[in-house]
């Protein structure tokens, strides 16, 4: 794998070197990151870069800045790789942030402009951003029935405790070496996952338990990617009844306007969203815990509701209006005023089961 | 440890229907949590709450809610520890919410009424939060050379490739087995845990890192306490250069106000700040990496070394003058500049080597 985008910076390099051999201006073509070029796919039903490139070259004064931060971290990213280490963006930023020789003039002065070259970087070698070695967040943990190899190390899923397995911010090199789980259970929040580690729903209803807190990180969404692609499992999320959680669930399934360009590594087109619906609140008696909606919530909603994948989504948009009506959220936490493990014994058995959840 | 609270508890029970069956007023006393019943224990070094306390009756306008409020999270807390499960603050509210029959009253309707009721109940029966079963939140991972009992598993910290171990909430049913370490290394940031981490740290230096994401959780500090007091280990924290990096270690360090009931419980008076330093600034050359102070800056320096565990130590008060002075702070990650392992190669072991703390 790290030989692969070695190889891919390398063609990078060489294709420069040959430019300034023939006397042509130094330049790379670049697939334009802009909500111009990002379609919705659907026949995929995932967020897509489209065709248009530009042109970076070397004698541009609008360019040159940029074509130097772009080669300046293609080198660190080189570096890291042919050493084997990984670095966070924050890393990159500082090592990219050298004085040019004989000038006050550093390569990159805020890391808004080492993250873009990476991005770039991204797009040009077709490697994405944790093959080249540069690590995002590190959030989460998972259970289940799952042995995996990584770093050197054998991994049971299955005898980690109440802590559970700390997940990576990049699992490029992990290796899956027994995955025995029917489905897995994706869900925002830590605390429902400590209810269901606790409860070892994993084990009961055999299938894998992974949670971030809030958004989940880039590590994460590709785990439950390769789980979705590789193992045909399906991925199930749980979040709370509010714009935001089903923004979550939108970023996972269908990818988001940033990333579009690496889609076909993050997005779960197979996701199915289970609750809480609006659906879940009436039938177990739950507006008593309404958390009335703010301006912002009514603006976000109405946002999510314009997205291609769920304007003309008869289901989702009848859980919209249900909310708007009701002017009020509620989290997946209510459910524990129908008892601690209600969500264990009862609410996820029966959803599943009765195959209750949104597309 | 679950006997022993609900035994607390139904010592609190027994004394109420004494109360009831003698006529008298139901009342329990509880020691006053505010800012005129915290004291600084020199002694110790440590936040600790007065010996002030107030009474709280059942026949009483002003008191009966929250009367009523304490007796009944109460009950969800001793019904926990009978049923060996574990919740979070957020479900302790929900389980709470109930309406009283035949009335329009709910028992609580915000959370902080229910948290409240928890802090009162540590108090009264000084079994605090996670011996009664409730869980704070869960964050961070660890790796060393530990081995570690939880839920029935056996784990090993030094065996969990590049993701380690997932910090539970609640670490007070966790039973160490194997210690072999000579210190601790606590971080405030995921991204230096995973560069100290693929350098194997913990194995070149024989310690543990441990790290979280911001403040450390309550799980995060009662681990680090153990290891402080059972193995005698040496605490060593890891932060930015700035306010907020100090606070954190503060906050280990010497407890925190809201949490002044249970200082002797979390905090750690042995803990060393390791970095990064003013000193380190300058012997490292790490200037040209400054971030300029905000005003919100300035006024946290200035809270922070109005401490009374720092307004008298000179090394303390140096450092925050130079901070002052250069009116910037500087990130931990900035030592990357020098290298992406010089943190682990060169900075921490001379560091360490060198004994160059601030106490």
């Amino acid at each position: 794998m790290a030989g692969e985008a070695v190889k891919k910076l390398d063609n990078l390099g060489k294709k420069l070197v040959k430019d300034i051999e023939e006397e042509k201006n130094p330049s790379m073509t670049i697939p334009l990151r802009a909500l111009s070029n990002v379609v919705f796919d659907r026949q995929d039903r995932t967020l897509r870069i489209g065709d248009k490139t530009f042109v970076r070259s070397f004698f541009n004064v609008a360019h040159a800045r940029k074509f130097l931060q772009t080669v300046e971290v293609g080198a660190i990213s080189k570096d890291l790789l042919n050493n084997n280490k990984h670095a966070s963006l924050r890393d990159v930023f500082y090592m990219a942030k050298r004085t040019i020789p004989n000038t006050k003039i550093n390569v990159v002065d805020e890391q808004q402009e080492s993250d873009n070259a990476v991005e770039d970087l991204e797009m040009i070698t077709g490697s994405w951003r944790e093959q080249l070695h540069i690590n995002a967040n590190k959030l989460g943990a998972v259970a289940g029935n799952v042995v995996v190899e990584d770093a050197g190390d054998t991994i049971d899923w299955s005898k980690l405790g109440s802590g559970g397995w700390s997940i990576p911010s990049n699992i490029e090199e992990l290796k899956f070496k027994k995955v025995d789980a029917k489905y897995v259970i994706y869900m925002e929040k830590a605390a429902v996952w400590e209810r269901l580690n606790e409860d070892k729903v994993w084990k009961k209803l055999n299938c894998i338990i992974i949670s971030s807190q809030g958004q989940a990180t880039r590590g994460i969404r590709r785990m439950l990617q390769i789980l979705s692609t590789q193992y045909k499992l399906p991925i199930y999320v749980l979040t709370d009844f509010d714009p935001w959680g089903i923004y979550i669930y939108s970023v996972l399934k269908f990818g988001s306007i940033n990333l579009a360009h690496i889609s076909d590594r993050l997005s779960i087109p197979n996701a199915k969203f289970l609750g809480i619906t609006a659906d879940d609140i009436e039938k177990y008696d739950l507006k008593k815990h309404f958390i009335n909606f703010k301006d912002v919530d009514f603006s976000r909603l109405d946002q999510i509701g314009s997205y291609d994948w769920f304007k003309n989504n008869k289901d989702w948009q009848r859980q919209f209006k249900m909310m708007k009506d009701w002017k009020a959220k509620a989290e997946i936490q209510a459910l524990s005023a129908r008892g601690i493990s209600f969500i264990s014994d009862k609410y996820l058995p029966d959803k599943i089961k009765n195959e209750d959840w949104l597309d």
